[in-house]
């Protein structure tokens, strides 16, 4: 199949592509390089060693049958002849779009960010569905949402619909008084109600729907795949080549929490854990991404469907998550603390937190059980590269609420 | 109090302020034309003869005790820091935010239009509740959104959120197979889900969402107004002065419903109800608009607390609509005909409505029950401005699904 990768270059992007053309599909992108950009304005860098992009294209180049389409643009910020004159060229079956900045705290830093982060991100969506709409209106567009769209409502989350199907008739209530006032319970496809909690994960509801939207209107076909946070830095893929690896972020504001974790192991920083710890989400290693990604573009949904996997096998809590770091750490005879740190975000520390995901399984998603062998793994991956740590850049200091600062350690 | 509107040159922003003024407090606004220059852009002009704004800001400050401060700026193109600036200056006891881009059809007819219209409304929503975060975060936001957030499903349509008490424990279950999968009713406020139906409405959703988060993370106040269509040209605070008229739309892009129709109906054009005519949706004439939006502002939510307020008294399908016009337009010796065209929309057109409306009513609103005289005295304001219609501009031709081309009358 013909794949264009939106956001080629990141984390996620370079190990799809590299995975894609192993399995025989033409692959094309574009990237805007703005993660580079913002990571080294962070005064960080990635902790693997990634080549330049130039570099890059030549080594897919040896490996892939077709030739490789490539374009520097930032979706939403240029103008929307560019994806449109891209897809045109390349005339994709499936694309997978990548080009989201991806960082909550980012989004939090102030109004610049904010807006930047909404325009790239949600106008950057309508650009490609309107391309989509006017040059590949049969492509299969695969869209990375987030669980954390949902937020941590105190029921059980579907897969992006209300199930269709209720016991009863008369299923909501009003509380403004005890007389039952009647809500039907809805029969046809209404979207479960998101409860964001960033201008990031907001950006990622609005996304959703505008898809939505798109489908409905033009017929066009997408899946929107709810990720929890991925880690890890190595695929098959890559084989022994330290060339092929990925981009590795664990600074506050482009790495996520286990990512975060096992840098703070290797430099003996105790782990940040934020508040209670009690902060539930499904994470899931890189190698199941790419996974799951990979059976999304090759079982595409019918024209005119719009349908959202939830994707994550089992769910931890940070406390949890900084146990099995500890626990992983303690085999490669570290010595791995943990400290409690003031939360920096506005979000629940203890809550109920039970999602449903079938659907990938049910397309043959061979989920990894337990995350542990694999935060190992990641350790020993990444032990050559400690030498590269910037150690200040680790303790959260963007808050949801006031002037950022450091968070302090909390007795 | 002091209040602040942004769009106050437009057709809801210019009777509020005079309204407001009339009431005693104190305005300011800000607004960029774009109503006007777009109107002008179609060819087309507010059948009312309004004035330029520089007179209008001139009788504004013949009836006002304090001072008026006005800045041309458009959200969310403009820099953040205008909108700051600009609150900064007034310090506004509350914010009505009136300056979006209002037309469904404007929105759909190409991708630039779109982008203009998520990045007006969305970016612009942002920017200023970034700016009422830094300089006023105890000014209540008054926002208009639209009853056509929520779509047309088939269940009970409450104000903004899931009611919190539920009659079971388990109450969606999943129609994967027969077996109860223990859906939760939620508990805590979660959104009714939204399923709007342009790119249009879907700004209003972005809008509902960020400004929840808002409200959340920096304790921001408030009022999210889910009006259906309004209509009407005056309002009692202009007195007989035609000087003080508000603007009128007949368009096809900035004309809503019942305006289209009246105008059609002097114009002696059949009035084009779309497809079948069943859909359903609350109308309210002009007063009730202003009422409602100064009910609001008067009684304002506690810190932190986002409300919904549904807004309209009863239901109308379009084919009621046609038939009301046409009565009144017998009142008036009009021989009024109704069309039925091809639906430019997607859209059901038949449908179950039921939405609930009760906040407002607790807060004082007394609705116009019936909406006939109100349009039998639209009818006879606009007589004395027939002759100022343009009647090419009243049959649909941007459409949701295609080429936009007008829509044929259907047999």
């Amino acid at each position: 199949m013909k794949v264009a990768i939106l956001g080629i270059d990141g984390y996620l992007g370079w190990p799809l592509a590299l995975h894609l053309i192993n399995q025989g599909h033409e692959v094309s992108g574009i990237d805007s390089f703005a993660r580079r950009y913002r990571v080294h304005e962070l005064d960080c860098h990635s902790l693997t060693p990634i080549e330049e992009w130039t570099y890059r294209k030549i080594m897919l180049s040896t490996v892939q049958v077709a030739g490789f389409k490539f374009a520097p643009i930032t979706l939403g910020v240029s103008s929307p002849s560019f994806i449109r004159t891209f897809l045109q060229d390349v005339q994709p079956d499936a694309i997978v779009h990548l080009a989201e900045q991806p960082s909550a705290p980012w989004s939090m830093r102030n109004v610049e960010q904010a807006s930047i982060t909404q325009i790239e991100n949600v106008i950057g969506t309508l650009h490609l569905l309107w391309a989509m709409h006017e040059v590949c209106p049969d492509a299969h567009l695969i869209k990375l949402g987030t669980m954390g769209e949902y937020g941590t409502p105190d029921c059980v989350i579907p897969e992006g619909e209300i199930p269709k199907r209720c016991l009863g008739e008369h299923v909501w209530y009003s509380n403004e008084d005890s007389t039952p006032q009647g809500y039907l319970c809805p029969m046809s496809g209404l979207q479960f109600p998101r409860a964001p909690g960033s201008w990031y994960h907001l950006t990622k509801v609005h996304d959703t729907y505008n898809i939505i939207f798109a489908c409905k209107a033009w017929n066009l076909r997408s899946t929107d795949i709810m990720q929890g946070p991925v880690f890890g830095v190595k695929t098959e893929d890559m084989g022994d080549k330290e060339s092929l690896i990925t981009r590795f972020d664990y600074d506050e504001q482009f790495g996520t929490v286990i990512n975060r974790f096992c840098v703070q192991a290797l430099a003996g920083i105790p782990l940040t854990v934020y508040g209670h710890g009690g902060q539930t989400r499904g994470y899931l290693p890189l190698k199941d991404s790419i996974f799951c990604m990979t059976l999304a573009i090759e079982n595409p949904p019918k024209a005119g469907e719009y349908r959202t996997f939830n994707q994550f096998e089992r769910t931890y809590s940070i406390n949890e998550l900084a146990q099995i770091v500890f626990e992983a750490g303690a085999l490669l005879e570290m010595n791995v603390k943990i400290a409690h740190y003031e939360n920096p975000r506005k979000e629940a520390e203890t809550h109920y937190y039970k999602p449903h995901r079938n659907k990938l399984i049910e397309l043959g998603y061979k989920p990894t059980k337990d995350i542990t062998p694999a935060v190992t793994l990641l350790l020993r991956d990444l032990m050559p590269y400690t030498s590269r740590i910037r150690e200040h850049l680790v303790i959260p200091e963007t808050r949801w609420d006031t002037m950022h600062r450091q968070s302090e350690v909390l007795k």
